[in-house]
């Protein structure tokens, strides 16, 4: 039984405009400055566990060419594109389905690919002991983060921790899904031991999804039901590009996760991170004496404080005097805002 | 006799740094998001005045393509060129022996290359009456603007104005420069009706500044005055590359205008300012309603006041919730600093 690791990598990043545009989203970029980007972080940091050619990467068809200059190690069959969005859901049943046709006896691990890990060893430790978890039950995994705030940027997940898993001790029934919480309940949420939050990681065998998603979503599995014929050919790509619109936008957490019965947690502690927002990519970074965030090549930062500023340009910036500020800019576009504004940068971003 | 116009274009603008650099100062620039550069809009508002072979710009070395790109109309051996900065008694001295060679009786006009004048129609009844002046006299006349602010930035001319002179009752005697002042000086001196900034703008025939020249700064004179049988010939360049360093570093106020008897001021108003800072950029250009000055191609203020914004790039910038900051880019420097700061920027920007 082989590991696969499937790349999520579809995504636009819009709340990290202008560090992330449309032509090319947060998981591209090097976010962190440290000279990967968050998909080659994610991919580095599977490294020892999945053979490059157990490496899936699913991405919208535009940008095809980043994934293959940013992993040059991953097989081109193995690169699957979407030609128009529809959340997780039908991402995950088209790979699923790609890889059934090869392995199917495939245990898969699904990851985000603009999500930041600080303990890699402890995240590779879950990791390896949820994959023999699924190896030998019909069992969907998700990974649940131990919260440390009550954050209202993330999913939750309540689980059953009166009793573990008798194949794995550290795995919980899951007794339900919670969606981003208002400030007052994911309150409430930490305050309670069994609730973690939903990193978008799952771990499952190819069969356990495929039978989920056939019998929760049946109207996705039979679109990627009868294209068996041609995975793997060169017919492929033409008919995913006919026939993968036609699926309704759904994330897997709703298609499946929120529906099926036996979907277990894994309460987890890898200093993990979606890096949804400019504040956790601000908790996550390293900081000056004055709270500074600096990601770019030549940053100073004069009598200003808490501020975070990205550029990925070899540009110099010289800030005085600015307290709790964004500042990031990319190509032809520079940004300064509030961190307290930062939910709207999406919308200054368009207007 | 023929009017002249002599550009000095030698500075480097370090106050507006980043917009100016070392390599392409304030008077090359676009400031003001017109479409021409400061030394485009000082040539232009002489254009009906000078012919353009009696036009001269006086420049460094570095800066000649920059000039004959931005001023395509000035003969090739009216451009001179500076080896070194010595400040501007050496470049007016450099400039009147040239004139003086070609044009003995030269009724001459000096301007700085990089201040701006809104009121071009009254300036140029201005100079013009300070020429018919100068050409029958031998007075050095100098333009001193009547003061609309106690400004610390500005050197003041004191003037007797007990009597006008008889040849143009708009012309006085001076009674004395002052430098710079303090903020209560500056107050005592706007309360007085004989005290005038001084515009760096000069008059005086070729043979008035060549006398003045050789009494108060005979070091200088000797130079230029050696080198009377080179100008104009090809081995004018090589000979003030040799000489030109010799020159003492003084400027013409210090070196003449403060030593001299017959020197005149010509009190006037016509929206003039040296656009030294910030401060006076803001304040001479269009304002949104919430005062913000916006300077380039794609800039939006959203919650912001009273800050000046200025990029010569084709640039999309977004501002959010900043209040009287400067945020000035170009090439690969970006500065944000508070206005108060301005006077910091030079030293900021050599750190």
């Amino acid at each position: 039984m082989s590991t696969h690791l499937v790349i999520m990598a579809g995504g636009i990043g819009s709340r990290f405009w202008p560090m992330s545009t449309p032509e090319r989203p947060k998981q591209f970029i090097d976010v962190l400055g440290c000279g990967r980007s968050l998909l080659q972080l994610t991919a580095d940091r599977f490294g020892t566990l999945v053979q490059p050619e157990c490496m899936w990467v699913v991405t919208s068809a535009a940008y095809a060419d980043i994934v293959r200059e940013q992993l040059p190690q991953l097989p081109a069959s193995n690169l699957l594109l979407e030609p128009c969005r529809r959340n997780t859901a039908p991402c995950i049943a088209y790979v699923s389905w790609r890889i059934k046709a090869i392995d199917p006896k495939a245990n898969i691990v699904v990851t985000p690919s603009d999500h930041v890990v600080m303990d890699v060893q402890e995240f590779l430790r879950v990791v390896a002991s949820a994959l023999r978890f699924t190896a030998e039950t019909d069992n969907i995994v998700t990974l649940g983060m131990k919260p440390t705030r009550a954050e209202t940027g993330y999913g939750y997940i309540q689980a059953d921790m009166s009793v573990p898993s008798a194949r794995n001790r550290e795995v919980f029934r899951v007794d339900a899904f919670h969606e981003k919480p208002d400030l007052a309940t994911a309150e409430s949420y930490i305050r309670q031991p069994n609730f973690f939050w939903n990193s978008g990681l799952f771990v499952f065998r190819v069969s356990t999804i495929v039978n989920a998603l056939r019998i929760y979503a049946p109207d996705i599995s039979v679109i990627f039901e009868q294209l068996l014929p041609i995975y793997g050919t060169p017919a492929e790509q033409q008919a995913i590009d006919a026939h993968f619109p036609e699926c309704r936008s759904i994330s897997i957490d709703y298609a499946v996760m929120e529906k099926a019965d036996e979907i277990f947690v894994f309460p987890a502690s890898f200093g993990w991170s979606d890096l949804g927002t400019w504040g956790s990519l601000h908790e996550r970074s390293p900081k000056d004496a004055n709270g500074n965030v600096c990601i770019g090549q030549d940053i100073r930062m004069v009598e200003s404080r808490d501020c975070i500023v990205h550029t990925t340009e070899e540009r110099r910036v010289v800030v005085q005097g600015l307290d709790g500020y964004i500042i990031a800019e990319k190509d032809d576009t520079l940004l300064i805002c509030r961190r307290t504004e930062e939910q709207r940068i999406t919308q200054l971003s368009q207007e």
